[in-house]
């Protein structure tokens, strides 16, 4: 098991890549990035399942969490020149 | 029912793009976006509209959701070169 | 009355236009889309009445609708091609 | 008296020009843009005066006062082409 | 020791540069950039790594801490026009 | 002694330039940059002194400043074209 400490393994951008077809796929990209940002953070599934429905629940983190995915979005809709 | 940890079916960017006839309607799609959000990190419809009145009576919440609408709104609208 | 759950008949962009002739206009501008979305998220006018002086006299939640109000800015300015 | 509710008669953007002669002109504008915004939310003078003391020794709110001016001086810095 | 308030010697760019191969590279040099700023801000191991499970277990910080590596990443995907 | 309401002479671009030879050099002055907007909002030392135990030891406040610092390095990342 990874402690919080250890560098993680975990892959970042799925993919390799900020380009997708289409900006629904962009948008899905970015939910992921901002998950697996939090999951390098805190690499320990149970922990993880334990903290999620407390952000589900809980409007002031539901609203950040809708914030990071709009800053990952930021970004991709950029690198795919908005899809235009 | 899905739970929180599955998934979402959810369409994330309502009509597959960013491009919208005027800003008035980039600022609509602006609100869905963020609010497709939501729904696709808690996707129970009972406990979102219970959580609703949360955010939609306390100060902070509404002007955090102000501030979501706010970065979705940057994206669309450098998307859309500002309607100009 | 409308409940917070209904899509909101409010205008959310005044003019449907991101241009303006001044940046203080501009600012304008930034301070009524910030409130519109507040008004889109809550449209019951006594609720906002009484929520109102909770955040002009708080300093975080004043701090808050000031960066609410710099994130509209941002993109108004770069609409105007910040006015040069 | 101005309630919160009127619309203020202050200059908020001072000059009504983004355009200054060096960065630490246009970060000086960036304090006065976030300053004026706040006066504008609360325009009772006696008010924010009693809030001052609040976020100059709260460590929270001095951070968050600071990413506001962070903001602003964003928009101005490349208003003016970075003073290249 | 270092205190808090001295220079700190730390490396805040690791190899003193922006530029990465790739997005998953941009992205760990984002999470690297994070936290070396935190170490600059409060170098002592000892009082840092008491930290640590604070932010890794509380679901608001996990979140913060997932906002702060997309800001960082948002200016490395720039740097790298996107790895377009 | 200055008091927080009186107009700093705290010089808050130190050089008075955004260019930096290098991204480190660039980060330095994004902190720099940073913790003067600080001193500028609270100009007294002992204050200042009192309060920074409270954020190098306060996880929420470490990241919150690391955030102020991502958002200045991305303006002087863009004024020096990413040190390309």
């Amino acid at each position: 098991m990874n402690s919080p400490a250890t560098p993680s393994p975990i892959v970042l951008v799925p993919g390799n890549t900020l380009i997708t077809a289409t900006p629904e796929a962009g948008r899905h990209l970015a939910v992921k990035m901002a998950r697996l940002i939090m999951k390098a953070t805190q690499p320990d599934d149970a922990v993880r399942a334990k903290l999620r429905p407390a952000y589900a629940d809980d409007p002031a983190l539901l609203i950040a969490a809708g914030q990071t995915v709009a800053m990952e979005f930021a970004t991709i809709a950029a690198a795919n020149n908005y899809w235009k």
